[in-house]
């Protein structure tokens, strides 16, 4: 899929890519057109990826990306098919080229394409509040409702039968049939994802979205970030409380229930049928299975396993915690 | 007290409720009409009331309610002037009886009956900010003050001496004299209660308002979700800093202080002149007593007996805390 | 510096003040005017200051002040040239007098001289979105960018290349260039502080700022009080994620990444190159050094030496609580 939401301004020739990233390849006899940058799963041909970590060997042998960025030490764990480009920092290189590829998808301004709605064609078709804003590149399906002060920035797409409360703000965002979106939310925004760097952090793209599948809710003055190179998901007839906070890259299941003031640390991927109880936090990079039980409060800072009940900080077997805290 | 603030859609006859959930009783001698659905407290004759556990087993010996739904175990505790529906589920069936009831509690779309301050009569009552909407039904005291884009939405009393800060969203809600709330909250929405399902949960109706007495103060980006059955009150002179989240059915008593981001789950219940650090979180359905001391960043999962200092995770007296964490 | 912010109605007598407080001093051979109410620190000659716990005694013994409100037992640790006012309970005492000096610095009701940026000279040089408001004493540099429905209340300074969100309110804040403030935010509004006093609590004033340096970053949703006495500082090119509140009088020094649902409670101090992990929270009144990393989800509650990592609750050494919780 291409992005629907960025413009690519690729393709970029390798031997440009490389010149880049200060990096000496003789491109006397081959030089390609690079069209994309993508992750190791989903790149083709003629897209450039990334590695930069032994957990994605697997992938790395299977890609199918044309070229790749990667250290020195990882490099030989590519395909043949696959060229490595050899820098020092993986993650910064990303940054640079996936920068060149979407600019658009550095800065979180404000949208100042967003009008009233009173001047779209929506005007017929949705019912909607006092100050509803709708940015370009936005798509509404029949029955819905948008609340007071709400602005929907550019790039969102808002499936049938869904009804966002008041100022709330969305963007960059795929939402299906039947969501509730409640009040004071801030859907699709950038992740806190960025290079450290004194005096001035670097900030890297997200050109990710938030999907939104049918059947959701989510609660009021919650956050959701989307993906920097994937999306951020909410799976169907999965329901959010109030004030949680869902980083960017969170991959959440179906018909999954979550408390109040969660939190879920970037690119975790939670289950189907997951209940997580209030103020629980969820570490980043991690795995929680099927039909796992998350007690209230806990800190979950490993992987847990399908049909597990784990409570406590950090979060144990729930018959541990109990026993442990009698 | 009728309900101050959803349309109750009956009487109904005993009858027609009772084919509504599939139940077959002889009406033949005689039918009544059932007037409303309250909790087994307060419950009248020609009330129809529910009991779905032996933790209410003296309410239950207690009622006045004319009909009961509850389940073939629990029936023999009500009194015989109170008839049982008996039902496999029976807080799915209050949820089907209570729509009925009241049909408009179920969902929480934005107010589209809001219009702007200055077309009513208090744009020369209340000193307010710029697009302030105020919906159906709605009092608002003397010497009250609304900041900008604060929408009140319908069925909501504002007592005297009030501020309400800038972009706060209020909705079913008691407010009285002398109250602050400040900028960002969500008060009234509908709490987290609904039937999980698979493919499409079911919300059940919220019929309770949330109640704020005189002289508390209510911080920024704060949500407090009304009640079910029953009312959310925040006792007099009690004061919430911001970030917090108190679910439905939540009672708080007086004179109690609540740092930044603590969470209170669904009906528990709050003594006064308590004290609750930043970010503590409290499980739903317990009992704190008054005069308690909760650290911050604590998780009570259990009742607290009154004038108890806690803290830890799960709560436990402070010297205990203490001694084990030297 | 004098206050950027709130009107100084005095100077006052110290022999008006005295009486203010109902101590008896013999002010027939001297009397002076005292111009401000500051710190220990701060205070210069000609101004009043307060001295309420031993934890201050090295600072008392220096103090520059002409007067001080303190307690019988503290008095004789200040210096001859600093005439102690013996009160039962200093803070409150100390509330009285800001009170007199700020009477504009206790409430923070809505800024009803906020107007739309439209009719204001930012109309040329700011780029901004629909409804923005801003009010009395704002200075905007260059390059600004400010999202809709956005208030900047009375008394924001912002400096150049800032992009301001939407849906998010500010006011008695100076904010440097470069920085990033995203949606719905509350910055600059008081602190949770006020004596508790049954039936009805006695807020203090707060005549402090929310000082945000240069190339900062604060994310959607998050709270910054300003500060009672001294100011709240977020340092040059700190990161702050997504509903975060930072409690007034709190300085975070530069280079510092805080993730998301983070609190850090009043007047504690965090140095330079500090990561602090979502969900974590720290208590008030502690220091932490600079390189200091906190786990997610910890809870901090006494001071933290520089270079240290540390994770749990209570926050302990990581490799300790890595072997504790094996």
């Amino acid at each position: 899929m291409s992005n629907p939401f960025f413009k690519n301004h690729g393709p970029f020739l390798a031997s440009d890519i490389s010149k880049f990233l200060n990096i000496k390849i003789d491109y006397s006899k081959k030089d390609i057109e690079l069209n994309d940058i993508k992750d190791l799963y989903s790149s083709k041909n003629s897209n450039i990826t990334f590695f930069h970590s032994k957990k994605y060997k697997e992938a790395a042998k299977n890609t199918k990306a044309s070229y790749c960025i990667t250290t020195e030490s990882l490099k030989n764990e590519l395909p043949t098919s696959c060229i490595p480009l050899v820098v020092e920092n993986v993650l910064v290189s990303v940054s640079k080229i996936t920068s060149a590829f979407y600019p658009d998808a550095i800065n979180d301004d404000f949208d100042d394409s967003a009008n009233y709605i009173d001047d779209t064609d929506y005007k017929d078709t949705v019912v909607f509040g006092k100050h509803v804003l709708i940015g370009k590149n936005v798509l509404i399906g029949t029955n819905c409702k948008i609340g007071h002060n709400t602005i929907i920035e550019k790039n969102v797409s808002i499936g049938n039968n869904c009804s966002i409360g008041s100022n709330t703000l969305i963007r960059n965002s795929l939402i299906s049939n039947n969501v509730k979106i409640l009040d004071n939310c801030v859907i699709g925004k950038h992740g806190f994802g960025f290079f450290p760097n004194n005096k001035k952090n670097l900030r890297y793209p997200h050109i990710g979205a938030v999907i939104i599948e049918e059947n959701c809710e989510i609660g009021c003055g919650s956050t959701i970030d989307r993906g920097s190179m994937s999306n951020t998901v909410i799976g169907k007839n999965t329901y959010l409380d109030n004030q949680i906070h869902i980083a960017h890259n969170v991959k959440i299941g179906e018909n999954s229930i979550i408390a109040g003031q969660v939190g879920i640390a970037g690119s975790s991927i939670i289950g189907s049928n997951v209940r997580i109880g209030g103020q629980a936090g969820i570490s980043g990079h991690i795995k929680i299975g099927n039909n796992v039980e998350i007690g209230g409060g806990s800190g979950v800072i490993k992987s847990i396993p399908d049909n597990t009940k784990v409570m406590g900080y950090p979060a144990k077997k729930i018959r541990d915690f109990l026993r442990d805290n009698k």
